[in-house]
């Protein structure tokens, strides 16, 4: 069955790959309009899945994630529509020049072709995800967390049966009906089907991929961000920011889970900042130096430095120079999004320059790393990783590229 | 041992990334003088070598590639000069610009940090990986083939030698000293010290990095290249192409391997092509519909089509359109480089757009695909997939980009 998808994908992405920017807006258009039409439909599947969880005893948390309502599918809608306005990457000649012998080579955009995504039990990332793959003309393969397969199917139904009047072939958009372990295990093999594979959720979903695939992998999303506070640090800025930071949405992987205060300022400040992390509902786990401070703070282990609690709590270490600082984030981060708190330029230029992660922030909160934060648009992720694209993953990391040479019968010397 | 060289590259990789070209060219050029200054050390230790893989009776081809001589270390140390001349691209900022919020956001080119590069019994490519992956800023850790490990460790110690006095640190090159498979694996593994694996050579090797690699690969390399002749094609024209394609060098991932030709002009073409490929010594491999038409050709197996020959062979195909050539290539082809010699625009611009491959060509040799050929300047092999960089794989290729966010407070809403 894998297979056959897998096949079905290679050939819808075959004529994909020929579309204009204007059939693909009309389709997902369409696809906007379907989720809105049948509301009722996605909503009776996802009831499914709801007492199923609920059965099972999920945790509220991946619950509240499961869950769709009437707001939940129209802002899936919405953000079908605010894809159509991304502009169009395919096609684009990126440069152009003639060779001494006469040849013309352009390097020009071309769709990546199959994208697997792999994800957990959260409905809306099967639109979303759909629709930004589908802009950049590639045929995608979605693979969602089994606890969601009623509501993912039901969402899929619906987006095929809106492209069945549209340019886009609608095996472009394929949604794995499987909650068995082999059946997504096979599709991380189908090398010479997938182009490349999106895992996105947790580390431990991001691991097993990473693991498991024999296809190209684009890391996403893992995110033990740091903030580090200098001795010069303007405080009446740190402080808000670090709140920010943590308490603004905890469970997004750009939400900071670890604070380093230098130890100058330690003595007057932890007190002040835990004080403000206690307030706004935060558990605080330090180090020694840290309790040493304000010893009823929980002691952090070895392995809270390489935590993502993607929660209300945040770890706390004092460190003694900047270097210190820098050893430790490049040691136990995820290489996501960290910031330094400083007035001093060459302070901070050695943090942006060392900091080994897709960004790095001079004073400013660690939630802005996000495609539409950046003013880049969608994105399908944050990619942590080095190769094809690092930071959000917008539409224009969903292409490559492609050599054309054009020639009148030039041969080698 | 493994891990400790991956733990000193990492180490180098941080002092490599604040180097300024200045200081990387002159470590270069240091390193070219070595090369020259100890040709005699160097063919003493590749003597070795030779003479234990003549024991055990290595092909010509192979010997051919391993021997080093007086002219190939210069040669080495030439192209080591190159790299020299070659823009340094670390630092280079891509874009740059501010948020409605007031934030600085900016993308530049940064070093990947460790590579590994992984290699057949060529002792030059010690020198050559060497070169580009210190220029983009990079360690890199070299692993080449067991045959070649005396004359490997060779090179590598007198290019170490010669970083002594210079800002490079020596472990930003180090050559492993290990012929054992097991050492090979453990690098492929080293995921949080590598952060990319470049495989150089054949299919086989390529295959096994990919398949055991737990760290992102870029797959170089395996060329079966097509050049479809249409039945408006200019045939004084395809004839030198195809044969140059063929001949100049067969031993060559850009070198033609398949050639299919439209049915209509077969009768009256194949025995044209044919002969002038026999001429040039070159063995055909057809399938049926050749064999009708010059019976005492080879038939081709199914296995032929799948085929980089890298030798004096050509499988030759009839097919009855322009789709059913397209359909061929991209299902036995490696999406490397294509060919189509025809005087029609349209047929053209439906091959460049519908073939799959990382250069394709309009009228010109499969020949050209290659970094200098190109423009483009040195390079480290010739990526075939679609993730990262496709095509020649140069300078600009080894480098990764960081987000640089600079702001005076700011948080997220």
């Amino acid at each position: 069955m894998i297979e056959e998808i897998c096949q079905r994908a290679k050939v819808a992405s075959v004529k994909m790959a020929k579309l204009s920017a204007d059939q693909k807006n009309v389709a997902l258009g369409k696809m906007a309009d379907a989720l809105e039409a049948n509301v009722e439909k996605i909503l009776a599947a996802n009831r499914i899945d709801v007492e199923a969880a609920k059965a099972k005893k999920l945790k509220t948390s991946l619950l509240d994630r499961l869950a769709l309502d009437q707001k939940k599918i129209q802002t899936m809608a919405k953000e079908l529509r605010e894809v159509v306005n991304l502009t169009d990457p395919v096609g684009t000649i990126l440069s152009s020049w003639t060779r001494p012998n006469g040849l013309i080579i352009s390097q020009i955009r071309v769709p990546l072709g199959v994208v697997g995504v792999i994800y957990e039990s959260r409905p809306n990332v099967t639109s979303d995800a759909a629709g930004i793959c589908i802009k950049a003309g590639n045929a995608v393969i979605l693979r969602g967390g089994s606890d969601a397969l009623q509501s993912n199917l039901a969402v899929g139904k619906v987006l095929r049966e809106a492209l069945l009047d549209t340019s886009v072939p609608v095996d472009a958009l394929q949604v794995v009906n499987s909650s068995e372990r082999r059946d997504v295990e096979e599709l991380m093999s189908m090398r010479s089907y997938i182009d490349v594979l999106i895992p996105r959720g947790g580390a431990e979903l991001i691991k097993t991929v990473i693991e498991k695939a024999k296809i190209p992998v684009i890391e996403t999303g893992t995110g033990n961000c740091h903030i580090y506070v200098e001795e010069d640090a303007d405080l009446e800025m740190a402080t808000p920011m670090i709140i920010n930071a943590k308490v603004q949405r905890p469970g997004v992987c750009n939400a900071v889970e670890k604070l380093l205060v230098h130890s100058k300022i330690a003595k007057m400040y932890i007190p002040k900042i835990v004080a403000e992390l206690h307030k706004n509902g935060v558990e605080v786990r330090g180090d020694q130096k840290t309790r040493q401070i304000i010893p009823e703070v929980e002691a952090a282990t070895e392995q809270d430095w390489y935590a993502e609690y993607l929660d209300l709590i945040i770890g706390i270490k004092i460190v003694d120079n900047l270097s210190e600082a820098i050893l430790h984030i490049n040691k136990y981060g995820t290489k996501h999004s960290e910031t330094i708190v400083t007035r001093d330029f060459t302070k901070a230029t050695q943090f942006l320059q060392e900091i080994d992660s897709a960004a790095v922030y001079w004073n400013a909160s660690t939630r802005f790393t996000d495609g539409n934060q950046f003013g880049l648009g969608a994105e399908i992720g944050i990619s942590t990783q080095k190769l094809h694209t690092r930071g959000p993953m917008s539409i224009q990391d969903l292409t490559t590229t492609k050599y054309i040479i054009l020639g009148k019968g030039q041969i080698r010397n």
